[in-house]
């Protein structure tokens, strides 16, 4: 399939929510709209938090899944390319022009690592990450076929409790076998603290980062003793990533989130102890949704229930009102929404801030971006369903 | 966009998991296979189960949103075309062929009714629901338009909470607006008890159904006083049907899951206190998911997360092993599993049963159909992002 979209060839109501041009009050429900001011707004504040810490700003890709938001990113964020976490994600960003892609995870399928280790022929810069000294020879092999190029990190675990390492002698190890292997290049550490991002004291978060980048230390001595450098030290999320940027260790930052927002984010709290969905990021995505039945006084039926979002972390929040209208549960094609003072009507919409925002923007098709109350962009969630 | 699927356009590992012919074994991870033998059991037995009980069966596309599944439904399993609940589904089932078609649901925004009123212009028999006197104008307007006709439910909340109204009253009142109004033919009540198909116990489920059919019949009797008949009285679920299809008041039902099955509905129990995939349905649905990282000796991690499932209703469970193998937890692309005794290898495959099967399917694209080790079909999951 193309990676091009023709917005011609989609109909509005059955392929697709809006067109650009229409009025925000047309857009067919429920689905997701981006706020394109306080998006860009998002993207350049990391992009220059970023700069005056002294790291770069790798943005990660698999929040958003999308071609158009990652150049959004390079563009006026200065991100360095992409992460994303799987192959067929890393193609749909190769393919649609990132020219610099990390695949933040581990790689092990046959078949994936082969798609992988071609991609460099399409002109990217590939990184991928290891976790398992066999598969070093799988990657290498790969490269050697196809005579590209596969730049590797050692993933350590640095508190997550997935992929990766655990032991500095671990990572020099896997690092020496990339370092000597043909078709790779040993490009550093990948280590991404993903346990904490959530926890909502500031000083719950210090806590498990100062241990994360005390290992990384640790593994970046042990790899010098033996004359490895790392280019990359990455890692940081929305959650953490002033204590990564500022440790004098990681140089690359990986944040997803803190783009678009969601309510699961916006609930952990800053140094002061104040929201971070309140100043630090604006909430630039939302699930629109409408009233589709009010039979009850005191309750409206939305149409935005489970497959319009992902209630993983918990439901979403009704965002811009200071009523007591709040999304109660949800079924698979329904939200229920307390009403207590009967101020809604059918055909009323809500903007909904998604509990959390990758699994959501997972099972939508298009982004619809809005400005001054007119759909001004329609963007494919590009790599939607590119789990391989 | 097309309704027809070319799979020759699709590239293995990056649009599609696998393409029919190839082994199983192959397939690329993660994504959604189904036993077909196990399906068309399934779907042959519930047919069995509706004629021996003497009442119609119209299968719930909601939960699969194929046309394929639809059609094998149909020519399996007996049944009187599909249920869907949303507008978009519903113009992807009529466009691939399905001639009868009830949205079991509300449809109110204006665009959403036009696109209704012109469905029948297709060739098809088009059902909606009606829980508003406001909502039968619209309709009407938009079948006059259109010069068709729409069959109108009312429908009737029986415990689930949502849309539907509340007395007797109301039913005659909106079935004599709908019984009057040009475009518009009273076609019956639907009347389906969400909020009790997932309870464990036989006799709590029994006690609710009860309550609902008790409402149906007294909303049929005030009918019949105003010479108001229902050529339909739907309802009823998987873990409902035998309560309503042995009424003697719903004539139609309306079961999605028994399909597929999934882990939430496995556990609830049968009339002799056995689950009901023990013998009442078999687990046809699987994520097929690959061990990707095993550096820690007592577990694995998989690469079906967040992204290749919904886990609203609880975690996936392993299929078909009699070891310690345990699903724990799982974030956007990772599921962690218990592995105690070591047996899993990187890129071992596991089957997963999904919590929930229908917003798991939400989040796929295909269906990959094996039979005796190799893929037979790959099917798109035809109304899949169609939530308008």
């Amino acid at each position: 399939m193309s990676e091009t979209v023709d917005l011609n060839e989609y109909e509005v109501g059955y392929d697709i929510p809006a067109k650009p041009g229409m009025d925000e009050s047309d857009i067919q429900t429920p689905c997701l709209i981006l706020d394109l001011d306080a998006l860009e707004r998002n993207v350049k504040k990391m992009g220059d938090l970023a700069k005056e810490m002294g790291v770069r700003h790798r943005a990660h890709g698999k929040m958003h899944k999308s071609v158009d938001v990652a150049k959004l990113q390079e563009t006026m964020g200065a991100s360095v390319g992409v992460c994303c976490q799987k192959v067929s994600e890393a193609e749909t960003f190769v393919r649609g022009g990132i020219k610099d892609v990390m695949v933040s995870n581990q790689v092990r399928d046959p078949a994936k690592i082969d798609r992988l280790a071609k991609m460099p022929k399409l002109g990217a810069r590939i990184l991928v990450c290891v976790d398992d000294p066999e598969n070093v020879a799988d990657l290498s092999a790969a490269a050697m076929k196809h005579g590209t190029q596969l730049e590797c990190l050692v993933e350590i675990d640095c508190g997550a409790g997935r992929c990766g390492v655990s032991s500095s002698q671990e990572v020099v190890n896997i690092a020496k076998l990339i370092d000597s292997a043909v078709g790779l290049k040993f490009a550093g550490i990948q280590a991404y603290q993903g346990a904490m991002q959530h926890m909502d004291l500031y000083s719950d978060r210090k806590d498990k980062i100062d241990i994360a980048i005390d290992m990384v230390e640790n593994a970046m001595t042990a790899l010098k003793s033996q004359g490895l450098e790392c280019d990359i030290v990455g890692g940081g999320g929305t959650g953490s990533y002033y204590f990564e940027g500022t440790s004098g260790v990681y140089n690359e930052l990986q944040c997803g989130s803190y783009a678009f927002m969601d309510a699961d984010y916006g609930r952990i709290l800053d140094k002061d102890g104040k929201r971070i969905d309140e100043g630090e990021w604006e909430n630039s995505l939302f699930i629109l949704t409408s009233v589709m039945s009010h039979s009850k006084t005191d309750l409206a039926i939305v149409d935005a229930g489970l497959k319009a979002q992902s209630v993983d972390s918990g439901l979403p929040t009704v965002f811009g009102r200071d009523d007591k209208v709040e999304y109660l549960k949800c079924s698979d094609e329904h939200g229920v929404v307390a009403d207590p003072d009967s101020v809604l009507q059918v055909n009323d919409k809500l903007k909904l801030v998604p509990g959390h925002c990758d699994p959501t923007c997972n099972v939508h098709d298009w982004y619809v971006g809005v400005r001054g109350g007119k759909v001004e962009s329609v963007w494919p969630v590009s790599a939607r369903g590119r789990a391989y």
